[in-house]
């Protein structure tokens, strides 16, 4: 272990440069007309950037982008392991908020002494997917030969709900069920202290269009008189929630516990105040439901979001018109037993509950996937801990997650396979947001965690 | 005047080649940057085309778009008229709605008959303004003269609020304080029954930005606690009508006075249903008062549109993001005795008492008009309805017009001159909308209107 992490220091800067190569695809999953071809790209450069590294790799094409799968044998009586990441990224728009183009990767040192890799995709997924490939990497490159028997998955539609890996992996059933599936997609609690993932909101993602009148109107000719779908929308969806911050759909929070009180003393414990958490974004005041703590808003209870709003006019100046339609994208974040079908229908009944007769409304779906809980008493947990406590120092707590990973939920579900999430990104990254950027400490160290994880679990 | 009448009939075609090529200049006054120099290239075309029509013009420079005047000596114990319309358009976006470019006019022949041209502009104000101006070049032509002393002045920022106009009237009042100005920029009854306006809406358009937090989020990670701006657009907006269409501002409906009976039967006479106004765009009940007809919501009562919202993520799938900030374009249509500024006020203050004290919003103000009504016991009145009947073989009504023309109030409030207002637009012409129209009907019997007027007016 001591050579595998000594080769890991001597090989830092190649690593970066690495990363630089991989983050140069555009590979936004949810433009497929934009940039198909780029998706191509960057899965050609992940299977070649494997094999170079003495993984056996291979990609299984889909109706989608395809998916990189690298395995080792089974090996009878030795477990088996999962490891899940994705090569795809969130759309970078809007473009204009990027200091430096987002997929023209750069390194820049912060004023507190950090150094940082700025590009879209530097932490989410690539950077962090590419700690544990390096890590595999280290050891093939010491040892000849990796520690433990893996069968290593890298799919291409994370971002965009990993609808084509749901049938692959549920195709392949026997194949894929593993011991457990080891993820590196989520965050650390703070610069200093590392984080196992203990569960994970579910998600439901809608696209939801109004219709009035055939065509845009003069406002001077039909205002007052002729429905206004932006004036529909605004009404509809600012319901969604009471004046306590609570969502009120029909049904919203069927599933939904309470937390045992030791949890909830947990996370307490945590103390993560309102101006710790919002104060970084700019913000003061919690939008959530009144009665929560901030740590239960963003981990343990549902929330529902408008992602995007638009009709209308919106360039310079003033048009005075009254749109034929508008169009909103709408999310919610589900925990517990809450369950995505139930949400979307009930968010549709919602909606169409409180249209005029002579309007209409088409919906779409980008997403549905239920919350998970993974359980606490898995041995890899406890492993996993006392290796990220060794090589940061301090002591990994193990907290829920605010977003989804779609697979996750399957992998539990459909395969009974649980998920250890190991994951460095900081709240400062700007995932999904310009100028993504990643540490590179936690870049190296992350490596370095995935390696003595690797061989922690390798033992037992 | 028969000799006037029979060379229009003989110069149809003449006239319609002429607004083809007015037409085809992209005349987009609130698209600065875009359309500067084509707002120059047009008005320099007017002023070309009212020379060679031996109208005597010049372009006065303003710091935004030049105003063409042209005028006739000023005849001591005769009346002066002053002529008015605009050569500047609407935006015409969304262009893929457009059946052809909308600066590449077509003639059509529709399932009825009707020939029509297609164009942005092609009826408002283009279309319609050359109704008069090739009405004055009949009388140019045939008798060498215009039947009375006229100033025509055709400005080019109707559609952005007119700004410059204002200072230039007000700078010149002497030159412009004439007996009457004709406005050529409102619509028929219906395709048979002429129409002179003689009410309009007042306009106040406010672009509001709410800001939450400094950059754009991942609703994964932040969702449920950070206030997201759309959210607040949605409730604070959708608050603006209460459940029976009022509009809840307070102090919204200061100065709206109720109709007096006589008037209000007028319009309950012209039997305005809402299958025939709102059937023909695809619509069936009124958004509007409830207790109110639908003639009322268009024209007498004032009104509250959001025209635009934008934010968030609105291109093609799913992305999961709490945009930092959000804009929407709200405007108001006023009446009666409704001030512009403190409806704007009003408006401003109801969003900053809805918006929570860590998140910011910023206006702009792209229109403040008075809502102006027009005096009914002008003889040119009487006159224009007269002759109007002579033309079309119907009886010319009097009503309101739902729009703002914002001169006309500057007219009668600076000024003191009263404004005659008649136009030959029609319900399906699209003002405002993809593959606007104006018929060919309408334009031809719009300039023997025109034609008309000038003489009726011209005795006495």
């Amino acid at each position: 272990m001591e050579k595998v992490l000594a080769y890991l220091k001597d090989n830092e800067a190649n690593f970066v440069g690495q990363l630089c190569e991989y983050v140069r695809f555009p590979s936004v999953s949810a433009q497929t007309e934009k940039h198909g071809a780029d998706m191509k790209a960057c899965a050609d450069w992940l299977f070649a950037h494997c094999r170079s590294r003495g993984l056996e790799a291979e990609l299984h094409p889909t109706p989608g982008n395809p998916i990189l799968v690298a395995r080792t044998p089974r090996r009878k009586g030795r477990k088996h392991f999962m490891i899940y990441g994705h090569y795809d990224v969130q759309p970078p728009e809007p473009f204009e908020l990027w200091k430096t183009p987002p997929f023209e990767p750069r390194i820049e040192t912060l004023p507190d002494g950090r150094k940082i890799i700025v590009a879209r995709g530097a932490c989410d997924d690539k950077g962090q997917a590419m700690t544990f490939i390096e890590a595999c990497r280290a050891f093939k490159a010491v040892t000849g030969k990796l520690p433990l028997p893996i069968t290593m998955m890298i799919e291409g539609e994370e971002e965009c709900g990993s609808k084509n890996l749901f049938g692959f992996v549920r195709d392949n059933a026997a194949e894929f069920k593993l011991d457990l599936a080891l993820v590196c997609d989520t965050a650390m609690w703070d610069q200093k202290t590392p984080a196992v993932t203990t569960s994970l909101r579910g998600l439901v993602y809608e696209d939801v269009k109004i219709t009035c009148a055939d065509r845009d109107l003069h406002s001077g000719v039909f205002g007052g008189a002729a429905q206004n779908p932006l004036r529909l929308l605004s009404q509809i969806l600012g319901e969604m929630w009471d004046d306590k911050g609570r969502v009120t759909i029909p049904g919203f929070y069927d599933g939904v516990k309470d937390l045992p009180a030791d949890i909830k003393a947990d996370l307490k414990g945590l103390d993560l105040t309102a101006e710790k958490f919002l104060g970084p974004i700019g913000l003061k005041k919690p939008a959530g439901e009144q009665d929560r703590m901030v740590i239960e808003m963003v981990t343990t209870r549902p929330t529902a979001e408008i992602n995007g709003i638009i009709g209308g006019y919106t360039g310079e100046g003033a048009k005075t018109v009254i749109p034929g339609e508008a169009s909103a994208k709408v999310s919610f974040r589900l925990v517990g037993e809450q369950d995505p079908e139930k949400i979307r229908d009930a968010f549709r009944a919602f909606v169409r509950a409180r249209l005029p007769a002579d309007c209409k409304v088409e919906f779409g779906n980008f997403g549905l996937a239920p919350p998970i809980q993974l359980s606490f008493d898995n041995p890899a947990l406890t492993k996993a801990r006392a290796v990220l406590a060794d090589e940061w120092g301090h002591k990994a707590v193990a907290v829920g997650a605010g977003g989804s990973i779609p697979i996750v939920a399957d992998f539990k579900n459909v395969l009974g396979m649980d998920s250890l999430l190991v994951g460095f990104a900081l709240d400062d990254d700007r995932v999904h947001s310009p100028n993504e950027k990643f540490d590179l400490k936690c870049y190296h160290k992350g490596i370095r965690s995935w390696a003595r994880i690797l061989d922690a679990l390798s033992s037992g």
